[in-house]
C-alpha cells in the first residue's frame, strides 16, 4: 500500500465525511506518517482492520473529490498564488505580469 | 423566502450533492433568478412543490458548508486575492504589502 500523497489533501477537504474509525486511520497513515503496523499496534487491532479503514476512508475521498473536485479548485489556486510570488519584484513589466496572474487567480474560484 | 446571494456560492460549490430536481430548482432560483411562480410554471408543477425542492436544497448546502466549509475558504482566498490586486502599483513598500498578502493567501489554503 504505498502512501499517496494526494490524499493529504484529500484529507484536508473531506475529512470530515469520513467516519471517525476512517478518519482516525486515514490521519495517523497520511498526516502523522505512521506505517499499518503501527497504528495496528496502537489501536491495539490488527493490521488488516487498519487497511481495511483506510481503503474505505480513500474510497470516501476519491468520490468526494470526484463530486465536488475541491482539492483540484484548491491546486490551482496555489499554483497561482505561488507564481504570483515568484512574479513579484515590483519592476514594471512584472506588475503587468502580477495583475495578469490575479486576474488568472480570481478566475479560477 | 428572500434570496439569499451565499446560497449562489454554496450552489457552486455543493450543487453536485443535490438530487437533480432540487439542484434545478436551486440554479433556477439563485443562478436564473427566476421567481418561485415563474420555476412553477416552467415546470408545470405548484408553487409549493418549488418552494420544497428549495428548502431542501438549502438545507442539504447549509449542512454541508457546515462539515466541510469550502465556501468560507474560497471567499477568504478571493478577498485575499482582491487585496493583492489592490495593493500592486509596483513601488518598493507595496511590494512588501504584496508579499505578506500572497503570504496570507497561501496559508489560507
Amino acid at each position: 500500500m504505498a502512501k499517496n500523497l494526494e490524499y493529504v489533501l484529500l484529507l484536508d477537504c473531506y475529512g470530515e465525511l469520513l467516519t471517525p474509525k476512517q478518519r482516525e486511520a486515514a490521519e495517523l497513515y497520511y498526516n502523522e506518517d505512521l506505517s499499518l503496523s503501527e497504528i495496528a499496534e496502537s489501536r491495539g487491532i490488527t493490521r488488516q482492520a487498519v487497511r481495511d479503514s483506510l481503503r474505505h476512508a480513500e474510497s470516501v475521498l476519491r468520490e468526494s473529490e470526484e463530486k465536488l473536485g475541491m482539492a483540484q479548485r484548491l491546486r490551482a489556486l496555489r499554483a497561482c498564488l505561488e507564481e504570483i510570488g515568484n512574479a513579484c519584484p515590483g519592476e514594471d513589466p512584472a506588475s503587468q505580469t502580477i495583475t495578469a496572474l490575479v486576474r488568472k487567480g480570481l478566475s479560477l474560484l
